[in-house]
């Protein structure tokens, strides 16, 4: 069935609109299906080409379902401009097993004993939540070394407007790290993600019996080379629990 | 351009081919269409389903082409059996730009001080590579402890009929780690890849000029609950620069 939205000014970035709500539309539209069975598992987004100030429209296209898995193919576009998004979601009926968590949780400070970052004017998305950063914060214009700072980054993210966390939020804050590159350059240049995949820990029942409405993020890098870096994410809960891990691979032009 | 294949035994897993062999399939059915531009950037792979031993079919589209970024949607399916697999694959010219690696590669012992893997000759994919494992070897069926074990390989991977390092071997071995709930757990179980991600941080040409045969594979895992479980991989060349980056959701019962 297909799916139609819009573009919200309040959520834009620097030439389109921020792909993390792009991406929560698209596993939305996946989760708006009478047919769809289980809870997100996996979310992979192209990004093909920036989103235009306006309506879009959302094909969503069932591939194959089996007795616990199900796939999806999205493509969002834009009348007369082609494809913008192209992505898959894997949805999942997640049964009982043995349980582990090999990841240790990182030392999460309290929210309230770091600073609120103050938001830059000129982009309206990042207006959208609230970022504490226990280290890692993206540095000002004043701040250009050349020679490269760590690429880590630690902090409490949660929406200006509180809304309890579900696979919608973990998708738009996967893409609300900010770019590796303006981390370990101290700068801010072009960039854009290309691709973006998000995996999901718990079920959404689960999710629902997580208390607060933040997540503490941990977000880093491997390679910065010819024009492309990457990016990995651990989005935790504050009682320690690995709700979403995120990766993507970014242009950047330095 | 639509292309065909067929699958071969000698890289046959537990209930369907090795994952590895089709990513490296649906990679290269991309690379032979004669407009595509740039090199390998990132693929994702979605096994829907396994496939049947015998000859398969490629649907390949190109879904939007850029200056410098190409995206193509890939799916493989077999007659009367539908959809196999569905991928995406994003091409890219990659142009100079500040170059740095944030992540410190690991230490590599010298792969002639380490044994051997020996194979278990019901799994003959496996066979087709030679495995050196510095730590973290799959354990033997006599050592089941329910407690678990660290999650981290590190492990020299290379073909066991020698093949200069490509995108496509890439890919395959970034799917030959072996489960991460068999090492944990010291057993094996039921087990199945979902879907799976690869980003390339080096262009074709770059990795023409590496040398030697083999890769040093780091994987690891963050969350094995409710019958899915991650797994994370790095593939480092002999002198320490990261080739390729790769993460995948697998399913498993026990």
């Amino acid at each position: 069935m297909a799916c139609q939205g819009q573009t919200d000014d309040r959520y834009w970035a620097f030439v389109g609109p921020f792909g993390g709500t792009t991406g929560a539309t698209v596993l939305r539209s996946v989760l708006e299906q009478a047919n769809k069975i289980g809870d997100p598992l996996a979310i992979t987004l192209n990004f093909c080409a920036p989103l235009q100030h306006g309506a879009f429209d959302l094909d969503v296209r069932e591939v194959r379902t089996n007795r616990s898995t199900q796939h999806w193919a999205v493509e969002l576009s834009q009348k007369g401009a082609g494809i913008a998004v192209s992505a898959s979601v894997v949805l999942a009926v997640r049964r009982e097993s043995w349980s582990h968590q090999s990841a240790a949780a990182p030392d999460m400070p309290s929210p309230e004993d770091l600073l609120q970052l103050v938001q830059p004017r000129s982009v309206p998305w990042v207006d959208r939540y609230s970022f504490r950063f226990a280290c890692g914060q993206p540095a000002g214009p004043n701040d250009q070394s050349k020679s490269a700072r760590s690429a880590r980054s630690e902090v409490w993210i949660s929406d200006r407007e509180p809304r309890p966390i579900d696979a919608l939020s973990l998708v738009s804050m996967s893409d609300a790290f900010f770019g590796r590159i303006f981390l370990v350059r101290g700068l801010i240049c072009p960039f854009g993600t290309v691709s973006m995949t998000v995996y999901f820990h718990v079920s959404a029942n689960e999710l629902l019996q997580e208390e607060g409405h933040a997540i503490f993020g941990v977000a880093d890098a491997h390679v910065f080379h010819r024009s492309y870096a990457d990016q990995t994410g651990e989005l935790w809960s504050p009682n320690g629990r690995l709700l979403a891990t995120t990766q993507q691979i970014a242009y950047f032009k330095l």
